[in-house]
Protein backbone atom coordinates (compact mmCIF):
# COMPACT_ATOMS: atom_id res chain seq x y z
CA UNK A 1 0.00 0.00 0.00
CA UNK A 2 0.53 3.40 -0.33
CA UNK A 3 2.54 4.99 2.64
CA UNK A 4 0.62 8.09 1.91
CA UNK A 5 -2.79 8.99 3.58
CA UNK A 6 -5.47 9.21 1.70
CA UNK A 7 -6.68 12.40 0.60
CA UNK A 8 -8.14 15.01 2.87
CA UNK A 9 -5.71 14.26 5.61
CA UNK A 10 -3.24 16.26 7.37
CA UNK A 11 -0.74 14.64 9.98
CA UNK A 12 -1.61 16.14 13.62
CA UNK A 13 0.81 16.38 16.60
CA UNK A 14 -0.96 14.50 19.22
CA UNK A 15 2.01 15.81 21.82
CA UNK A 16 4.89 13.69 23.35
CA UNK A 17 4.79 10.47 25.37
CA UNK A 18 2.69 7.24 24.54
CA UNK A 19 1.08 9.49 21.72
CA UNK A 20 4.86 10.15 20.31
CA UNK A 21 5.69 6.00 20.65
CA UNK A 22 2.49 5.38 18.72
CA UNK A 23 3.03 7.09 16.11
CA UNK A 24 1.83 9.09 13.26
CA UNK A 25 -1.93 10.13 13.10
CA UNK A 26 -3.69 11.99 10.65
CA UNK A 27 -6.68 14.04 10.77
CA UNK A 28 -9.42 15.02 8.39
CA UNK A 29 -11.16 17.75 10.38
CA UNK A 30 -13.91 18.57 7.84
CA UNK A 31 -15.01 14.91 7.21
CA UNK A 32 -14.34 14.12 11.36
CA UNK A 33 -12.24 11.04 10.14
CA UNK A 34 -8.54 9.99 11.60
CA UNK A 35 -6.13 7.25 10.27
CA UNK A 36 -2.91 5.78 11.09
CA UNK A 37 -0.89 2.99 8.79
CA UNK A 38 -0.06 -0.14 10.57
CA UNK A 39 3.56 0.05 10.87
CA UNK A 40 6.06 -2.87 12.59
CA UNK A 41 5.79 -1.13 15.55
CA UNK A 42 2.17 -2.16 15.91
CA UNK A 43 2.08 -5.54 15.13
CA UNK A 44 1.38 -8.63 17.30
CA UNK A 45 2.79 -11.61 18.03
CA UNK A 46 0.64 -12.79 14.55
CA UNK A 47 1.78 -9.76 12.56
CA UNK A 48 -1.43 -8.17 12.34
CA UNK A 49 -2.73 -4.77 14.37
CA UNK A 50 -2.30 -5.35 17.82
CA UNK A 51 -5.30 -4.47 19.48
CA UNK A 52 -3.95 -1.89 21.80
CA UNK A 53 -2.68 -0.20 19.28
CA UNK A 54 -5.96 -0.24 17.80
CA UNK A 55 -7.51 0.44 21.29
CA UNK A 56 -4.63 3.67 21.46
CA UNK A 57 -6.10 4.98 18.60
CA UNK A 58 -9.89 4.63 19.26
CA UNK A 59 -8.95 6.59 22.07
CA UNK A 60 -7.75 9.43 20.09
CA UNK A 61 -10.24 9.87 18.15
CA UNK A 62 -11.84 12.21 20.39
CA UNK A 63 -9.11 14.87 18.20
CA UNK A 64 -11.68 14.64 15.38
CA UNK A 65 -14.75 15.85 17.27
CA UNK A 66 -13.03 18.20 19.81
CA UNK A 67 -10.63 20.92 18.46
CA UNK A 68 -7.94 21.54 20.97
CA UNK A 69 -8.42 17.89 22.82
CA UNK A 70 -4.85 16.57 20.73
CA UNK A 71 -2.58 19.56 22.65
CA UNK A 72 -4.42 18.56 26.51
CA UNK A 73 -5.25 22.86 25.84
CA UNK A 74 -9.20 21.48 26.05
CA UNK A 75 -7.85 18.59 28.41
CA UNK A 76 -10.63 15.65 27.85
CA UNK A 77 -9.60 12.67 30.19
CA UNK A 78 -11.73 9.43 28.93
CA UNK A 79 -13.52 8.12 31.56
CA UNK A 80 -14.58 4.76 29.62
CA UNK A 81 -13.53 3.42 26.34
CA UNK A 82 -14.68 0.57 24.59
CA UNK A 83 -12.92 -1.11 21.41
CA UNK A 84 -14.31 -4.08 19.44
CA UNK A 85 -12.25 -5.68 17.18
CA UNK A 86 -14.21 -7.00 13.79
CA UNK A 87 -11.06 -8.49 11.76
CA UNK A 88 -7.31 -7.89 11.39
CA UNK A 89 -5.51 -5.19 9.85
CA UNK A 90 -2.27 -6.37 8.25
CA UNK A 91 1.19 -4.41 7.50
CA UNK A 92 0.89 -1.70 6.19
CA UNK A 93 -2.81 -1.12 5.99
CA UNK A 94 -4.09 2.49 6.72
CA UNK A 95 -6.69 2.16 9.25
CA UNK A 96 -9.23 5.17 9.15
CA UNK A 97 -12.13 5.89 11.90
CA UNK A 98 -15.16 8.02 10.90
CA UNK A 99 -16.01 9.83 14.31
CA UNK A 100 -18.85 10.93 15.67
CA UNK A 101 -19.89 12.93 18.78
CA UNK A 102 -23.07 11.38 19.66
CA UNK A 103 -24.09 13.51 23.02
CA UNK A 104 -22.28 15.98 24.87
CA UNK A 105 -23.98 16.63 28.12
CA UNK A 106 -22.54 19.35 30.39
CA UNK A 107 -20.06 17.02 31.89
CA UNK A 108 -19.36 14.65 29.20
CA UNK A 109 -18.79 13.92 25.75
CA UNK A 110 -20.12 10.75 24.36
CA UNK A 111 -17.88 9.55 20.96
CA UNK A 112 -18.12 6.74 18.77
CA UNK A 113 -16.24 5.83 15.08
CA UNK A 114 -16.17 3.23 13.24
CA UNK A 115 -12.75 1.57 11.82
CA UNK A 116 -12.26 0.23 8.21
CA UNK A 117 -9.12 -0.36 5.57
CA UNK A 118 -9.96 0.20 2.11
CA UNK A 119 -13.80 0.70 3.31
CA UNK A 120 -13.97 -2.60 4.79
CA UNK A 121 -14.60 -2.41 8.36
CA UNK A 122 -12.24 -3.54 11.04
CA UNK A 123 -13.74 -2.28 13.78
CA UNK A 124 -15.59 -0.18 16.36
CA UNK A 125 -15.30 2.25 19.32
CA UNK A 126 -17.01 3.91 21.79
CA UNK A 127 -16.00 6.39 24.79
CA UNK A 128 -16.95 8.98 27.30
CA UNK A 129 -15.07 11.74 27.85
CA UNK A 130 -15.28 14.70 30.25
CA UNK A 131 -16.20 17.47 29.25
CA UNK A 132 -13.32 20.21 29.35
CA UNK A 133 -15.56 22.84 30.36
CA UNK A 134 -15.71 21.30 33.59
CA UNK A 135 -12.13 19.95 33.42
CA UNK A 136 -11.11 22.25 36.12
CA UNK A 137 -13.43 20.08 38.31
CA UNK A 138 -11.96 16.83 39.88
CA UNK A 139 -13.63 13.83 38.97
CA UNK B 1 9.26 5.14 43.37
CA UNK B 2 11.97 2.09 43.10
CA UNK B 3 12.32 1.06 39.46
CA UNK B 4 12.00 -2.84 40.65
CA UNK B 5 8.42 -4.07 40.56
CA UNK B 6 6.57 -4.98 43.48
CA UNK B 7 7.58 -8.63 45.18
CA UNK B 8 6.51 -11.68 43.09
CA UNK B 9 6.58 -10.35 39.54
CA UNK B 10 9.05 -11.77 36.78
CA UNK B 11 9.21 -9.85 33.80
CA UNK B 12 7.13 -11.27 30.53
CA UNK B 13 8.50 -11.29 27.13
CA UNK B 14 5.43 -9.85 24.85
CA UNK B 15 6.86 -10.34 21.88
CA UNK B 16 7.88 -7.72 19.49
CA UNK B 17 5.69 -4.82 17.79
CA UNK B 18 3.75 -3.07 19.80
CA UNK B 19 4.48 -4.58 23.07
CA UNK B 20 7.39 -4.62 22.79
CA UNK B 21 7.34 -0.08 22.27
CA UNK B 22 4.74 -0.18 25.00
CA UNK B 23 8.47 -1.12 27.66
CA UNK B 24 8.91 -3.91 30.18
CA UNK B 25 5.56 -5.96 31.33
CA UNK B 26 5.70 -7.88 34.94
CA UNK B 27 3.88 -10.91 36.00
CA UNK B 28 2.98 -12.84 38.75
CA UNK B 29 1.50 -15.65 37.33
CA UNK B 30 0.94 -17.49 40.95
CA UNK B 31 -1.39 -14.88 41.68
CA UNK B 32 -2.99 -13.88 38.69
CA UNK B 33 -1.10 -10.19 38.64
CA UNK B 34 0.21 -7.98 35.75
CA UNK B 35 2.50 -4.48 36.24
CA UNK B 36 4.25 -1.84 34.75
CA UNK B 37 5.87 1.07 35.79
CA UNK B 38 4.29 4.79 34.41
CA UNK B 39 7.59 5.74 32.17
CA UNK B 40 7.84 8.61 29.82
CA UNK B 41 6.50 6.70 27.10
CA UNK B 42 3.51 5.66 28.52
CA UNK B 43 2.65 9.94 29.03
CA UNK B 44 -0.32 11.87 28.24
CA UNK B 45 0.12 15.57 27.42
CA UNK B 46 -0.71 16.30 30.88
CA UNK B 47 2.32 14.24 32.36
CA UNK B 48 0.07 10.98 33.49
CA UNK B 49 -0.45 7.68 32.02
CA UNK B 50 -2.20 7.93 29.18
CA UNK B 51 -5.55 6.32 28.25
CA UNK B 52 -4.36 4.34 25.21
CA UNK B 53 -1.21 3.19 27.39
CA UNK B 54 -4.01 1.68 30.59
CA UNK B 55 -6.02 0.11 27.23
CA UNK B 56 -2.87 -1.70 25.97
CA UNK B 57 -1.60 -2.66 29.55
CA UNK B 58 -5.58 -4.22 30.27
CA UNK B 59 -5.66 -5.63 26.74
CA UNK B 60 -2.11 -7.47 27.77
CA UNK B 61 -4.39 -8.89 30.77
CA UNK B 62 -5.06 -12.34 29.39
CA UNK B 63 -1.60 -13.80 30.10
CA UNK B 64 -2.09 -13.36 33.67
CA UNK B 65 -4.91 -16.01 33.18
CA UNK B 66 -4.08 -18.45 29.93
CA UNK B 67 -0.82 -19.64 29.39
CA UNK B 68 0.98 -19.21 26.00
CA UNK B 69 -1.45 -16.10 25.57
CA UNK B 70 1.81 -13.80 25.87
CA UNK B 71 3.47 -15.79 23.05
CA UNK B 72 0.73 -16.06 20.50
CA UNK B 73 1.56 -19.84 20.73
CA UNK B 74 -1.94 -20.00 22.00
CA UNK B 75 -3.00 -17.10 20.04
CA UNK B 76 -6.40 -15.30 22.08
CA UNK B 77 -7.52 -12.58 19.51
CA UNK B 78 -9.26 -9.93 21.20
CA UNK B 79 -13.47 -9.23 21.04
CA UNK B 80 -13.92 -6.72 22.49
CA UNK B 81 -12.14 -4.82 25.38
CA UNK B 82 -13.67 -1.97 27.50
CA UNK B 83 -10.82 0.41 29.77
CA UNK B 84 -12.27 2.64 32.69
CA UNK B 85 -10.60 5.02 33.81
CA UNK B 86 -10.78 6.32 37.79
CA UNK B 87 -7.64 8.35 38.22
CA UNK B 88 -4.68 9.27 36.87
CA UNK B 89 -1.54 7.12 37.36
CA UNK B 90 1.61 9.65 37.49
CA UNK B 91 5.05 9.00 36.67
CA UNK B 92 7.11 6.44 38.39
CA UNK B 93 4.29 4.57 39.37
CA UNK B 94 3.81 0.77 39.14
CA UNK B 95 0.24 -0.04 37.72
CA UNK B 96 -0.89 -3.66 39.06
CA UNK B 97 -4.23 -5.37 37.40
CA UNK B 98 -5.60 -8.04 39.63
CA UNK B 99 -6.77 -10.49 36.72
CA UNK B 100 -9.30 -12.59 36.76
CA UNK B 101 -10.65 -15.26 34.06
CA UNK B 102 -14.65 -15.05 35.22
CA UNK B 103 -15.91 -17.37 32.40
CA UNK B 104 -14.86 -19.38 29.78
CA UNK B 105 -17.07 -20.95 26.95
CA UNK B 106 -16.20 -23.20 23.82
CA UNK B 107 -15.35 -20.14 22.21
CA UNK B 108 -14.96 -17.22 24.06
CA UNK B 109 -13.07 -16.07 27.20
CA UNK B 110 -14.22 -13.70 29.68
CA UNK B 111 -11.67 -12.15 31.36
CA UNK B 112 -11.50 -8.90 33.75
CA UNK B 113 -8.85 -6.95 36.28
CA UNK B 114 -8.78 -4.13 38.85
CA UNK B 115 -5.74 -1.74 38.12
CA UNK B 116 -3.82 -0.15 41.20
CA UNK B 117 -1.02 1.85 42.28
CA UNK B 118 -0.20 1.30 45.59
CA UNK B 119 -3.11 -0.57 46.19
CA UNK B 120 -5.23 2.75 45.55
CA UNK B 121 -7.63 1.62 42.52
CA UNK B 122 -7.32 3.52 39.47
CA UNK B 123 -8.94 1.61 36.74
CA UNK B 124 -10.89 -1.35 35.76
CA UNK B 125 -10.94 -3.84 32.50
CA UNK B 126 -13.11 -6.13 30.87
CA UNK B 127 -12.57 -8.09 27.91
CA UNK B 128 -13.35 -10.90 25.40
CA UNK B 129 -10.68 -13.07 24.15
CA UNK B 130 -11.94 -16.04 21.49
CA UNK B 131 -11.17 -19.17 22.91
CA UNK B 132 -7.48 -20.71 21.30
CA UNK B 133 -9.20 -23.72 21.62
CA UNK B 134 -10.98 -22.68 18.19
CA UNK B 135 -8.73 -20.26 16.91
CA UNK B 136 -7.97 -22.37 13.91
CA UNK B 137 -11.74 -21.20 12.96
CA UNK B 138 -12.23 -17.76 11.41
CA UNK B 139 -14.62 -15.70 13.01
CA UNK C 1 -47.84 12.89 23.00
CA UNK C 2 -49.67 10.55 20.05
CA UNK C 3 -50.09 6.84 21.14
CA UNK C 4 -49.33 6.25 17.63
CA UNK C 5 -45.78 5.41 16.67
CA UNK C 6 -44.66 7.92 14.12
CA UNK C 7 -44.97 7.34 10.96
CA UNK C 8 -43.17 4.03 8.65
CA UNK C 9 -43.38 1.88 11.79
CA UNK C 10 -45.50 -1.40 12.52
CA UNK C 11 -46.44 -3.04 15.43
CA UNK C 12 -43.95 -6.43 15.97
CA UNK C 13 -44.87 -9.47 18.00
CA UNK C 14 -41.17 -9.87 20.20
CA UNK C 15 -43.15 -13.54 21.65
CA UNK C 16 -43.94 -14.08 25.51
CA UNK C 17 -42.00 -13.47 28.60
CA UNK C 18 -40.29 -10.57 29.23
CA UNK C 19 -40.99 -9.13 25.47
CA UNK C 20 -44.69 -8.97 26.41
CA UNK C 21 -44.15 -7.71 30.01
CA UNK C 22 -42.18 -4.77 28.59
CA UNK C 23 -45.72 -4.05 25.84
CA UNK C 24 -45.27 -3.10 22.19
CA UNK C 25 -42.57 -2.51 20.38
CA UNK C 26 -42.72 -1.01 16.88
CA UNK C 27 -39.97 -1.90 13.55
CA UNK C 28 -39.53 0.25 10.46
CA UNK C 29 -37.79 -2.45 8.56
CA UNK C 30 -37.02 -0.49 5.54
CA UNK C 31 -35.41 2.20 7.76
CA UNK C 32 -33.43 -0.35 10.41
CA UNK C 33 -35.53 1.86 13.24
CA UNK C 34 -37.05 0.13 16.16
CA UNK C 35 -40.02 2.57 18.87
CA UNK C 36 -41.76 2.27 21.43
CA UNK C 37 -43.32 4.89 23.55
CA UNK C 38 -42.58 4.99 27.34
CA UNK C 39 -45.56 4.30 29.58
CA UNK C 40 -46.41 3.84 33.17
CA UNK C 41 -44.65 0.95 33.33
CA UNK C 42 -41.49 1.78 31.91
CA UNK C 43 -40.93 4.46 34.52
CA UNK C 44 -38.37 4.56 37.37
CA UNK C 45 -38.56 5.76 41.19
CA UNK C 46 -37.97 10.07 39.16
CA UNK C 47 -40.86 8.83 36.65
CA UNK C 48 -38.56 9.34 33.57
CA UNK C 49 -37.39 5.97 31.93
CA UNK C 50 -35.64 3.04 33.94
CA UNK C 51 -32.46 2.37 32.22
CA UNK C 52 -33.00 -1.26 32.54
CA UNK C 53 -36.63 -0.65 30.20
CA UNK C 54 -33.86 1.56 27.64
CA UNK C 55 -31.85 -1.73 27.82
CA UNK C 56 -34.16 -4.00 27.08
CA UNK C 57 -35.75 -2.24 24.25
CA UNK C 58 -32.01 -2.24 23.24
CA UNK C 59 -31.48 -5.49 23.29
CA UNK C 60 -33.90 -5.79 20.89
CA UNK C 61 -32.38 -3.71 18.18
CA UNK C 62 -30.94 -6.78 17.12
CA UNK C 63 -34.72 -7.68 14.80
CA UNK C 64 -34.39 -4.37 13.01
CA UNK C 65 -31.30 -5.86 11.02
CA UNK C 66 -31.53 -9.79 10.82
CA UNK C 67 -35.10 -11.01 9.80
CA UNK C 68 -36.52 -14.48 12.08
CA UNK C 69 -34.29 -12.72 15.07
CA UNK C 70 -37.70 -11.43 16.56
CA UNK C 71 -39.21 -15.07 17.19
CA UNK C 72 -36.64 -17.01 17.72
CA UNK C 73 -36.56 -19.00 14.78
CA UNK C 74 -33.19 -17.29 14.20
CA UNK C 75 -32.06 -17.44 17.06
CA UNK C 76 -29.13 -14.72 18.05
CA UNK C 77 -28.34 -14.85 21.40
CA UNK C 78 -26.75 -11.76 23.29
CA UNK C 79 -23.08 -11.92 23.71
CA UNK C 80 -22.51 -8.58 25.24
CA UNK C 81 -24.81 -5.57 25.63
CA UNK C 82 -23.84 -2.08 26.70
CA UNK C 83 -25.93 0.76 26.90
CA UNK C 84 -24.96 4.66 27.66
CA UNK C 85 -27.89 7.28 28.67
CA UNK C 86 -27.21 11.11 27.76
CA UNK C 87 -30.77 12.15 28.98
CA UNK C 88 -33.99 11.00 30.89
CA UNK C 89 -37.00 9.80 28.03
CA UNK C 90 -40.33 11.53 29.59
CA UNK C 91 -43.88 9.60 30.18
CA UNK C 92 -45.54 9.85 26.85
CA UNK C 93 -42.39 10.24 24.85
CA UNK C 94 -41.87 7.83 21.35
CA UNK C 95 -38.39 6.56 21.67
CA UNK C 96 -36.84 6.02 18.66
CA UNK C 97 -33.60 3.40 17.84
CA UNK C 98 -31.83 3.46 14.59
CA UNK C 99 -30.24 0.26 14.08
CA UNK C 100 -26.56 -0.13 12.50
CA UNK C 101 -25.81 -3.94 11.75
CA UNK C 102 -22.15 -2.99 11.50
CA UNK C 103 -20.49 -6.21 11.04
CA UNK C 104 -21.69 -9.37 10.63
CA UNK C 105 -18.62 -12.11 11.08
CA UNK C 106 -18.87 -16.29 10.75
CA UNK C 107 -19.64 -16.70 14.56
CA UNK C 108 -21.24 -13.16 15.75
CA UNK C 109 -23.14 -9.95 14.54
CA UNK C 110 -22.22 -6.37 15.34
CA UNK C 111 -24.81 -4.17 15.96
CA UNK C 112 -25.06 -0.44 17.36
CA UNK C 113 -28.12 1.74 17.30
CA UNK C 114 -28.72 5.59 18.46
CA UNK C 115 -31.77 6.66 20.34
CA UNK C 116 -33.70 9.42 19.90
CA UNK C 117 -37.01 10.94 21.51
CA UNK C 118 -38.52 14.02 18.78
CA UNK C 119 -35.11 13.68 17.32
CA UNK C 120 -33.37 14.48 20.75
CA UNK C 121 -30.63 11.53 21.13
CA UNK C 122 -31.38 10.13 24.84
CA UNK C 123 -28.73 7.33 24.35
CA UNK C 124 -27.31 4.56 22.48
CA UNK C 125 -26.16 0.71 22.38
CA UNK C 126 -24.01 -1.07 21.21
CA UNK C 127 -23.87 -4.97 21.50
CA UNK C 128 -22.78 -8.51 19.73
CA UNK C 129 -24.80 -11.32 18.65
CA UNK C 130 -24.19 -15.09 18.34
CA UNK C 131 -24.63 -15.73 14.12
CA UNK C 132 -28.12 -18.01 14.10
CA UNK C 133 -25.83 -19.46 11.39
CA UNK C 134 -23.57 -20.96 14.25
CA UNK C 135 -26.52 -21.00 16.92
CA UNK C 136 -26.64 -25.18 16.74
CA UNK C 137 -23.55 -24.71 18.52
CA UNK C 138 -22.59 -24.42 22.28
CA UNK C 139 -20.87 -21.37 23.20
CA UNK D 1 -35.87 -25.23 42.52
CA UNK D 2 -37.18 -23.59 45.80
CA UNK D 3 -39.62 -20.40 45.39
CA UNK D 4 -37.59 -19.14 48.60
CA UNK D 5 -34.43 -16.85 48.07
CA UNK D 6 -31.01 -18.04 49.62
CA UNK D 7 -30.01 -18.00 52.81
CA UNK D 8 -29.47 -14.26 53.50
CA UNK D 9 -31.58 -12.30 51.28
CA UNK D 10 -34.87 -10.13 51.89
CA UNK D 11 -37.00 -8.92 49.22
CA UNK D 12 -36.74 -4.88 48.63
CA UNK D 13 -38.90 -2.55 47.34
CA UNK D 14 -37.26 -1.04 43.89
CA UNK D 15 -40.52 0.95 43.62
CA UNK D 16 -43.53 1.28 40.57
CA UNK D 17 -43.30 1.29 36.99
CA UNK D 18 -40.68 -0.93 35.69
CA UNK D 19 -39.18 -2.41 38.86
CA UNK D 20 -42.53 -3.56 39.48
CA UNK D 21 -42.96 -4.90 36.40
CA UNK D 22 -39.69 -6.76 36.87
CA UNK D 23 -40.91 -8.88 39.85
CA UNK D 24 -39.61 -9.22 43.30
CA UNK D 25 -36.09 -8.95 44.28
CA UNK D 26 -33.88 -9.41 47.03
CA UNK D 27 -31.38 -7.81 48.75
CA UNK D 28 -28.47 -9.45 51.24
CA UNK D 29 -26.53 -6.15 51.97
CA UNK D 30 -24.53 -7.67 54.50
CA UNK D 31 -23.03 -9.54 51.50
CA UNK D 32 -23.89 -7.06 48.54
CA UNK D 33 -25.58 -9.41 46.66
CA UNK D 34 -28.94 -8.88 45.04
CA UNK D 35 -31.17 -12.02 43.89
CA UNK D 36 -34.14 -13.04 41.68
CA UNK D 37 -35.75 -16.29 40.22
CA UNK D 38 -36.30 -16.71 36.89
CA UNK D 39 -40.01 -16.72 36.38
CA UNK D 40 -42.37 -16.90 32.87
CA UNK D 41 -42.52 -13.01 32.92
CA UNK D 42 -38.57 -13.02 32.51
CA UNK D 43 -38.24 -15.44 29.82
CA UNK D 44 -37.07 -15.29 25.88
CA UNK D 45 -38.76 -17.34 22.78
CA UNK D 46 -36.23 -20.38 23.71
CA UNK D 47 -37.08 -19.97 27.36
CA UNK D 48 -34.60 -18.92 28.87
CA UNK D 49 -33.97 -16.38 31.18
CA UNK D 50 -34.26 -12.96 28.60
CA UNK D 51 -31.23 -10.80 27.93
CA UNK D 52 -32.88 -7.93 28.87
CA UNK D 53 -34.60 -9.13 32.00
CA UNK D 54 -30.46 -9.73 33.47
CA UNK D 55 -29.53 -6.43 32.00
CA UNK D 56 -32.61 -5.01 34.22
CA UNK D 57 -31.70 -7.10 37.20
CA UNK D 58 -27.81 -5.80 36.38
CA UNK D 59 -29.04 -2.12 36.47
CA UNK D 60 -30.61 -2.55 39.89
CA UNK D 61 -26.77 -3.92 41.68
CA UNK D 62 -26.58 -0.72 42.66
CA UNK D 63 -28.46 -0.91 45.69
CA UNK D 64 -26.54 -3.66 46.85
CA UNK D 65 -23.73 -0.89 47.90
CA UNK D 66 -25.79 2.39 47.88
CA UNK D 67 -28.09 2.46 50.70
CA UNK D 68 -31.34 4.76 49.33
CA UNK D 69 -30.65 4.21 45.91
CA UNK D 70 -33.67 1.46 45.78
CA UNK D 71 -35.65 4.61 46.92
CA UNK D 72 -35.25 7.18 44.09
CA UNK D 73 -34.17 9.02 47.74
CA UNK D 74 -30.35 8.67 46.48
CA UNK D 75 -31.05 8.70 42.85
CA UNK D 76 -28.21 7.33 40.80
CA UNK D 77 -28.83 7.88 37.62
CA UNK D 78 -27.18 4.86 35.44
CA UNK D 79 -24.17 6.77 32.95
CA UNK D 80 -23.57 3.03 30.97
CA UNK D 81 -24.44 -0.45 31.19
CA UNK D 82 -22.60 -3.01 30.07
CA UNK D 83 -23.67 -7.08 30.29
CA UNK D 84 -22.07 -10.00 29.37
CA UNK D 85 -24.00 -13.54 28.99
CA UNK D 86 -22.26 -16.42 29.56
CA UNK D 87 -24.78 -19.10 30.25
CA UNK D 88 -28.51 -19.18 29.53
CA UNK D 89 -30.55 -19.12 33.52
CA UNK D 90 -33.49 -21.88 32.86
CA UNK D 91 -36.95 -20.75 34.32
CA UNK D 92 -36.90 -21.24 37.96
CA UNK D 93 -33.20 -20.67 38.47
CA UNK D 94 -32.31 -18.12 41.36
CA UNK D 95 -29.72 -15.79 39.94
CA UNK D 96 -27.47 -14.46 42.57
CA UNK D 97 -25.48 -11.32 41.85
CA UNK D 98 -22.01 -10.54 43.62
CA UNK D 99 -21.93 -6.98 43.65
CA UNK D 100 -18.53 -4.24 43.95
CA UNK D 101 -18.07 -0.89 44.65
CA UNK D 102 -15.11 -0.64 42.79
CA UNK D 103 -14.34 3.26 42.99
CA UNK D 104 -16.47 5.98 44.16
CA UNK D 105 -15.26 9.36 42.87
CA UNK D 106 -17.23 13.16 43.56
CA UNK D 107 -19.20 12.78 40.52
CA UNK D 108 -19.16 8.95 39.59
CA UNK D 109 -20.13 5.70 41.39
CA UNK D 110 -18.52 2.53 39.54
CA UNK D 111 -20.09 -0.71 39.80
CA UNK D 112 -20.07 -4.09 38.63
CA UNK D 113 -21.26 -7.58 39.46
CA UNK D 114 -20.66 -11.19 38.27
CA UNK D 115 -23.88 -13.05 38.41
CA UNK D 116 -24.66 -17.01 39.45
CA UNK D 117 -26.62 -19.85 39.62
CA UNK D 118 -25.79 -22.66 42.03
CA UNK D 119 -22.59 -21.05 42.42
CA UNK D 120 -22.37 -21.89 38.09
CA UNK D 121 -21.39 -18.48 36.71
CA UNK D 122 -24.46 -17.02 33.77
CA UNK D 123 -22.87 -13.45 33.27
CA UNK D 124 -21.27 -10.47 34.61
CA UNK D 125 -22.17 -6.52 34.38
CA UNK D 126 -20.58 -3.62 35.01
CA UNK D 127 -21.59 -0.09 34.97
CA UNK D 128 -20.85 3.49 36.23
CA UNK D 129 -23.72 5.67 37.98
CA UNK D 130 -24.12 9.61 38.79
CA UNK D 131 -23.14 9.98 42.28
CA UNK D 132 -26.29 11.46 43.80
CA UNK D 133 -23.84 13.52 46.05
CA UNK D 134 -24.25 15.28 42.78
CA UNK D 135 -27.19 14.53 41.82
CA UNK D 136 -28.25 18.02 42.30
CA UNK D 137 -26.63 18.88 39.13
CA UNK D 138 -27.93 18.45 35.64
CA UNK D 139 -25.22 16.14 33.99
Amino acid sequence: MSNQPPPGYAIIDLGKGYSERFGPVYLDRTNRRLAFQVAEQHLNPVDTCHGGALATFSDAMIVAVWPGAESGQAHTPTITLTTDFFAPAPLGAWVEADVELTRQTRTMLFVQSLMSVDGRRIGRASAIYRNPAKSGEKT
